[in-house]
Formats: C-alpha cells, sequence, structure tokens
C-alpha cells in the first residue's frame, strides 16, 4: 500500500520537521512524494505565507535560512491538506489540538495513522484528572496515535546537529512507518512500545526544569543540579506508572527521558525564568511577561496542574520535588526551600 | 554490637567523608565515638601532618577551612588505625589499594566489613580483562565489601551543599550500616542491592565524559550533548550488565549512575581536556601534562582499558561511543567522528 503524509502545523518545529519528511518520503517507494503542509495563513509583506513558502521553498516566517524540500506543498486549507493522506503528522500548539479535530471528523481516511508531536497534557474532569493529546486525537478521530518526542531544539536539528528522538508506538508496525519518515543519519529516532511514557516525559520535564533552574540561581552547583534532575527523573517516572500502569521504566532511558530532561535543565525557557526569579525576587508571572515576548512559561502551568491532581488524591507526599516546586511558583515559598523540603 | 569505624585516607574526598562520618557516629549508641583516620604521613612546615590535624581539627592540606569533628583522630599507622575496627572505610587512590591490602592482612577482626569510595577498576588477566576494586578487597581480606559512588565533588559535600549518593551493598545489614555512618540532611544516601553496578558507573562515566567535552569543543550544542549522554549511559549498563549479569537497571537512575554522569559532563578534568582537544589540536597527552598539574585523565586511560578488554572479546561494534572515543584519543580520529560514527 502506498502511504501519503500530512503536516498538521508549520511552525518552527513543524517547519523543521517537513525538511527531514520530504526528504525521506523520497526514499522509500511506498510513501507518495508530495507531502502537503497546513499552513494557518497569514500575510507576509502583502504576501500569502503559503505562496512564499510553495515558491521560495522556505518558510521565512518561522524558519528562516532553511530550505524545505520541494514536495512540502503549503496547504491553507486543513481538510484539503488530510484528506487523502493515511499518516497525520500533528505539530500544532497544544491549544489548537481540538478544534483541529473538530474539523477533521469524519473528512480523513479510517486507514489513517497519527502521530503527535505536542508537548503537554490537558487538565480533565476525567478520573486522572487530566488528559493526553494522543488520547485525543485517537478518541476523537477514532484513529491510532504514536507519539515522537526527545531532546529536540527546532533550529539545531534543522541545522542537521546530530541529535536523538523517540517514537511512542501502541501498533508496532505503525512505530516502524513513522520512524521511516523521520529518522536521519542526524536525527536518530528509537522506537518504545510506550506512547504514554513517552508524552508524560514531554509534559512533566518542564516542572522539573524549573527546579534546575531555582539551583542555578542559588548557586549551588553542579552536584546539586544533579541531584535535581535525577530526583526529576524518579518523580516523573514514578507519576507516569502511578497513572498508567504500562508505563515502562526504559522508555525514561531514551532520548525522551534522561536526554531532554538534561537539555531542559541546561537551556531553555524554564529554567533561565526560574534562575531570575531566584536572583531577582520577582515573581514568576512578572519575569514571564518581562521575559518571554508572549510566550508561556509551561513549567510554573504544569506544576500547577499536576499540583491540583495529586492534591486531589493524596499523594503530595510521594512527589516532594514536584511539590515544592509548585509551592515556590505559587506560594511564595523561598528558593532554597527547593533542597531543604525533599 | 558496638561498631568501630577507621577510616583509611585522608585526601581531599577523605577529608570531607572524615567530616561526616565523625559527625554521624555520635548520634548512635551502637557506634563507638572515636574514628581512627591513616593519614600518609607528611611534613609541613616542619611538622607532622597528623599532629597538626589533631591539634587544629583540619586537614590543611588537602581540605583547608573545614573543621573535622574532635572524634576524628589522624593516625600515621595503617595495622593501629584499623586493628580494633569493625567497619572500615577505604578512600585512598585507586593505586594503593592492593599494598594497603597486603599491610592489612591478618591484622583485622573477622567481623570486619568493608566499604570502598574508590573509583576505578583494575586489568587483570582474568576471565573479564578487568578487576573490581571491592572484589581486590574482598579477595585479599575475606570480608564483604559494599561500594559508594555518586555525583559528589568532595568541596562541595564539605561545605554541605546538597547532594545525594549511592551505596551497592551485598548484604543488606551492610548497606544499612554504612547509610548511618554516611547519610545526612545535605548528603543524601540511597541503597541499592547492587555492588558492581554502583562500580562501574563510577569507572565508566570518565569515558563517556571525554565524549561530552568533545561534543563542546565542536560546539555541536545542548542536544548533541544529551545525546551522548544519554548513548553514554545506555553504553555503560550493557558494559555492565554484560560482563555482570546481576548488575540492575534500577541502579543507572541512583545518584552513581545517571547523576554522575550529567556532572562529571557538565564539569571535571575529563570533560574540560576534551574540549581543548578540540579548540587547540594538541594531543591528549600534552594537554595532560599542561591542564592537569600532575594529575592523571581516568577517562582516557579507561577508555583504553575498556578497548583492549572489548576489542579481545570481539564486542567493539556493540559499544560504538566508547570505540569512537577510544580512537579519537589515541588513533587520531577527528573529533567529529563522535556523532558520525556512532
Amino acid at each position: 500500500m502506498t502511504e501519503k503524509v500530512a503536516l498538521i502545523g508549520s511552525g518552527n518545529w513543524g517547519s523543521a520537521v517537513a525538511k527531514i519528511v520530504g526528504g525521506n518520503v523520497q526514499k522509500f517507494d511506498h510513501f507518495q512524494n508530495e507531502v502537503k503542509m497546513w499552513v494557518y495563513e497569514e500575510q507576509i509583506d502583502g504576501q500569502n505565507l503559503t505562496d512564499i513558502i510553495n515558491a521560495k521553498h522556505e518558510n521565512v516566517k518561522y524558519l528562516p535560512g532553511i530550505k524545505l524540500p520541494e514536495n512540502i506543498v503549503a496547504c491553507p486549507d486543513l481538510v484539503k491538506t488530510c484528506e487523502d493522506a493515511t499518516m497525520l503528522v500533528f505539530v500544532v500548539p497544544h491549544q489548537f489540538v481540538v478544534n483541529v479535530c473538530r474539523q477533521l471528523k469524519g473528512k480523513i481516511s479510517p486507514k489513517c495513522k497519527a502521530i503527535s508531536l505536542i508537548k503537554g497534557v490537558d487538565v480533565e474532569e476525567n478520573d486522572n484528572g487530566f488528559q493526553l493529546i494522543t488520547d485525543m486525537i485517537q478518541d476523537s478521530l477514532g484513529i491510532r496515535a504514536c507519539m515522537l518526542s526527545g531532546a529536540n531544539i527546532a533550529t539545531e536539528v534543522a541545522e542537521e546537529r546530530f541529535c536523538e528522538t523517540t517514537i511512542g508506538y501502541r501498533n508496532k508496525e505503525d512505530g516502524e512507518l513513522f520512524k521511516q519518515i523521520f529518522n536521519t543519519s542526524t536525527f536518530r529516532v528509537n522506537i518504545v512500545e510506550d506512547v504514554v511514557g513517552v508524552e508524560l516525559c514531554g509534559a512533566l520535564k518542564n516542572i522539573i526544569a524549573i527546579g534546575g533552574g531555582l539551583v542555578d540561581g542559588l548557586k549551588l552547583g553542579d552536584n546539586t543540579k544533579a541531584a535535581i534532575i535525577r530526583i526529576g527523573l524518579y518523580e516523573m517516572r514514578k507519576f507516569s506508572k502511578m497513572f498508567y500502569a504500562d508505563v515502562k521504566d526504559e522508555t525514561f532511558f531514551e532520548s525522551c527521558g534522561v536526554a531532554d530532561l538534561v537539555t531542559t535543565c541546561a537551556g531553555g525557557r524554564n529554567r533561565k525564568v526560574a534562575e531570575a526569579h531566584v536572583t531577582t525576587g520577582k515573581s514568576f508571572d512578572q519575569l514571564e511577561k518581562e521575559m518571554l515576548g508572549g510566550q508561556k512559561l509551561q513549567g510554573t502551568s504544569t506544576a500547577k496542574d499536576m499540583y491540583g491532581i495529586l492534591s486531589k488524591k493524596g499523594l503530595l507526599k510521594e512527589f516532594p520535588l514536584m511539590t515544592t516546586i509548585y509551592r515556590i511558583c505559587y506560594e511564595d515559598l523561598p528558593p532554597i526551600r527547593i533542597v531543604e523540603d525533599i
């Protein structure tokens, strides 16, 4: 059977991924050459962004300076992008997923498989208190969804600097098919039978990155920071296994686990703002406005979501690091408590 | 039964540990108050180092500025230090262990238990091609040995900055007893039933730190470095389990595993010299002389030892990262091959 890939999203990460996928589908006979990419239409100097991308083969707004393969075709219509596809790559901001799925419902092939590249979970009034993005896609569209997550900064990936990533699958054939469209010599894909583990790593690491930044601000040194990373990885694993018994330990040794956590605690906006919280004494809210130019701080909001869930279930004491990070962010606890309270 | 602790070694790490152990034995009734510490006698401004330590309660040469508890008693005679002890803490440089054990043979209580704080393995003509320090202690003295290793820089520990460490045990009572003399609120001990895993982490991480330094020198960015750390942790685990089937995955999630690896790849001399190898083009031998003031580079020599072992067993292809690091260090392979050959 011939597979046809569609990309849903064209931001910084979506465009970096388009470069890889566009190249890879040409290497195999069982993929159709054309890959449509849904672009939320906007005007750049009076021109449609889709027209610029299709003429210049470059996303001049979100990934300037990087050439996209010519078989990537920008399309402003979501349904037209996806209607003849068999493999959907979700790479839109977290808050758009519900609406995207609503528009696609009933319009896609029943043979479709999906993969989510979206980090984060949704707080919901279900048993767990939250919902995974892959579950939202599966439930609303009735198709199986994989998850891709790893230590991947879009620009570094687009510049072909070596890194790794992890694909979690439920059905091994799906995992191997998606591996074919993503794996390159500089973007190394490992597949694991654990969608949920991969997905929760991507969400929870941002909380721990706040901890890493606090330690940096307190100038406690490399050993303390390594301890926070280790305890963070432990709590991420414990949390995931407590809510989903099938999550595998092995997943946390993959790029989505230890590697992404290490990178996020070394760079990234969560770490940076937390460090500034210690050195300036300003609140996270204020620093978010001052330092991030409209971007949102995921670590604090995820910490709040998880705190709410753990609190409701009486589990706060079992997660001292996540709990303490929440309290430092939202209850004015002095930052030094990150090492005193855990 | 009353336990009596003796410290074999009084360097930078030995003295930091003396501060902790001297404090902890006073908290429990089942430890004798006095802790003898063997000091290799030397003269400081015409005075014996042991006399200075016992008068000032400070190791002015190896850990200046840190007060030791008064129950730590420096002793220049190895046998006298240990003859009435039931718990021996080995914290001498790697190359002195054989000689220390030879002197203690037949002179210690049969009730003795030991713990090694020594990182490194010895290349030997046995089946594996190397011998663990804990095995050398066990075999030569006929006593059980635990292992302590973690993300622990001596000075940071002595200054009571928060960190963690791991004790591997064979006999749980030993593990819990040693935990009592080491655990504090800022030096958090976890115990695991895995002496060998803890010990091999401490030896193998230095090879991976060379890789971390090469990536820094090449300016490949945080994602690439995180990938090298992840692959390094994977190869450390695979190597350990291949040579010792009882080694546990869980150990690599402990401080001795992921945390120590992260710290060693962030700071430390192996990382630093490897970075300079890339930026200056000088050999590791030359940089060792120029940069380390007489200290030895453990990462390169361990890489050589492990390469010899893997080569003899036909296993080089199964450990591409360790193999490539060896070749960059000893066979003039260009550093960029660290990401091309793995």
